[in-house]
């Protein structure tokens, strides 16, 4: 099943849509944060007319299984470039996912200033690097639903909380900002690297900025996290295209569980 | 006035509270976005139980000018550590501003695991640092709100996208979570300071982390735009205490006008 399909939502009245959590697409039993912001963050985009997204916010209240979920929406205000949108994921029992976000259509007339300050991480090619197959315990099932390849440097415990490596979909399905959604957070938490005995990471919020589509083909990303500390981690993310161009940028606040 | 009085709210009803944007706290005749997300804070704070915030993302819908606002609240989720709550501030004719947030007591049992992959940004002593005197047009009054001193080397453009300064509340007032809100949208545009013909750059949407109380004092900032391209920049802030320990991050997205 296409990551297109494993989002799709049904209008089933006013400001409200029905999905489904697709199996497979959990660690450990349950939905990968990335998988299920891009259902609620495609159902508040039919809310706000098909813009897609330029910020989206997702707060995790509780761990989502495959099965049914229904997603309320509100429009807050729908203006001439932006609309921003709230909207609520729950199961048949319990809210799951809280969103709030702002939708465009692109920005029509762009500013002519430009400056970057940063470059693509410097990578072995998609081939060169190291593909994450899933296996029935570790790396999970969810990662047949993406292509993962490490950089050969982060796929051994380099200690250092850091993943690099490439992005892709299965058959090649194409990217849009749904799948930038997914690919936010669909690598391991660069702790993982860090080799700190921290067996897992809740994230209690997740923020992506979608800055533009991506060209087909390998997306490069990169995950670090700096200031782990008091319980609380954040982890900072770069997604670029094959033409050498962010297309995506993003945090979440983590949660350490208590040793 | 306090930034504590400037940002009171008074429950008016079941999930509605009464505030009021104080003049002063303007920008051009725009209320400064930080204080306007402190306010929307605060009662999503009391809708919270009183529970401080962790992580609250605000998106900007229409200017704030001086006056009477009201802020519905709902809380999605009230769990055993957080509580996430939505708010939306509205002066008598429309939404302002959009609140998604996570409240906590604090964490009672913390993870023991640390590590901390960045420091404090090296700067003179704040007495050393050059002073942000508010005047009739630039800097704005707003300025004279906060205790703004800038690096000496960010204080008369540097070509680079950062401001690196320090920051306090007058009188030496107390600098509690609402506070932190403020600091992180205080200083100028750190665009501003790359000298790209850029005369302000409206926020879409700011997300802020609390990860700790600040120690009294001076606190010590870093805001940085790494990329500023297709319409859009980020821009990140790191505020530390005196102790040296990381008390609040942030990232904004923001609009370039159209050339």
């Amino acid at each position: 099943m296409s990551l297109a399909a494993a989002t799709g939502v049904t209008a089933t009245g006013p400001d409200r849509y029905a999905a489904s959590i697709a199996p497979g697409w959990d660690i450990l039993g349950n939905a990968n944060g990335g998988y299920l912001l891009a259902i609620a963050a495609r159902a508040a985009s039919e809310a706000a007319g098909g813009r897609k997204p330029a910020t989206v916010t997702a707060h995790y209240l509780a761990p989502g299984k495959p099965g049914p979920v229904t997603i309320e929406t509100n429009v807050e205000k729908h203006g001439r470039r932006f609309t921003t949108v709230r909207a609520t994921m729950s199961d048949s029992s319990r809210p799951l996912v809280s969103l709030l976000g702002s939708f465009t259509d692109g920005l029509v007339a762009v500013s002519p200033v430009e400056r970057i300050e940063a470059e693509p991480p410097d990578m072995p090619t998609a081939e060169e690097s190291i593909p994450v197959i899933p296996t029935e315990t570790f790396p999970p099932p969810f990662m047949e639903k993406v292509e993962l390849r490490l950089h050969p440097e982060d796929a051994t415990g380099t200690g250092i909380p850091r993943y690099r490596g490439w992005f892709r979909l299965p058959d090649d399905e194409p990217i849009d900002s749904f799948g930038l959604l997914v690919a936010v957070d669909a690598f391991p938490p660069s702790i993982f690297n860090a080799q700190l005995s921290v067996a897992w990471t809740p994230t209690l919020e997740l923020t992506a900025h979608i800055r533009r589509k991506p060209e087909p083909g390998w997306l490069r990303c990169q995950f670090t996290s700096r200031f782990i500390s008091g319980g609380y981690l954040e982890e900072d993310g770069e997604v670029w295209d094959g033409s050498g161009r962010l297309v995506a940028q993003s945090r979440q606040l983590a949660l350490l569980p208590p040793g």
